[in-house]
């Protein structure tokens, strides 16, 4: 896709409706959207307003779009399960999008850091980093809903395909790490 | 690349030389290696025998790689900074190849965990996360010899092109997550 192509595309989206728009900048989309590019579309379309950073130096890179776009970048977020969380805040990150297993994980992070004790967010990130990376590393999208399936939260944790179920050894794996932390999804269902 | 020029080209070199071969699986390269072509390459051409698996799912792949090529699989290794070190051990690593800025870290988890201490090693991988998630996430190659030079090991932390030299800031959060570990490189040239 053309950054030209990828403009008239959030111009029209922005020209039809009356909410903020999320861009998530993710390699997986295989679309490469630059910081230069992304300020750009911030200050040009109107409800342009929300970035996910998903990829590689996502901090360097939300430092970047923050110095470029200014005002017009109303919400320059962390996603990819927080696995960067921690550098992302400290880059100007107001906000993350993880995955959706335990936010009250994440919340014992971010309260903190945006309460200025960030020496209390930097040891709940180191508390909570081994399972956000296990999520991140082994299981992707398939982690959340094993979570709510062990919690008694939902009922089947089947993903769509052409996803796969976790392997049984990892799915193990993941419930071993997350058991460590305690978090409200292995008990919210019970 | 093929698998079967992939193929000769091991075999050439495994024809030529007296020492084992280590292949790197690692997506930078751009040549995709499935566990079973590798777990091929390690039965069918002599000296191929050591794998430092880097994929997403490096576990996944370890452990379906020890099932397929069996004892021609010698040392199935972690890579990629360590970042996901406690699964690979799990999976049946049997060795990691990090960077070369914290082996005394590294150390404090792969002993315990082959010495049967699998608990210690969950923890020291916990203590090391934010360190190995730090190098892996926000600075790559550059990083080692940061570290290297806040030490005084050596006189320049000068990177190749076309690598960058780190941000300052980024520079300054390795150090400041390092220094929380007390890693011997920042003490060894003091």
């Amino acid at each position: 896709m053309t950054d030209s192509g990828i403009h008239e595309f959030f111009r029209a989206v922005s020209d039809a409706i009356d909410i903020p728009i999320m861009i998530q900048d993710a390699p997986v989309s295989g679309t490469a959207l630059s910081a230069e590019f992304l300020a750009r579309l911030a200050r040009e379309i109107p409800r342009v307003a929300y970035f996910k950073i998903e990829t590689p130096r996502a901090a360097a890179k939300l430092r970047e779009l923050v110095m470029l776009g200014g005002e017009a970048i109303e919400g320059p977020w962390d996603g990819e399960e927080a696995i960067t969380l921690l550098a992302d805040l400290d880059a100007g990150a107001t906000g993350s999008m993880t995955s959706g297993g335990y936010p009250d994980g994440i919340r014992q992070i971010i309260d903190p850091y945006f309460a200025g004790q960030r020496e209390q967010a930097v040891n709940a990130y180191a508390r909570w980093l081994p399972l956000i990376n296990y999520e991140n590393r082994q299981c992707g999208l398939a982690a959340s809903k094993v979570l709510m399936k062990e919690g008694g939260v939902i009922a089947s944790e089947a993903v769509r395909h052409p996803l796969q179920p976790l392997p049984l050894v990892t799915r193990a794996g993941l419930i071993e790490t997350a058991c460590r932390l305690d978090p409200l999804v292995l008990r919210w269902g019970k």
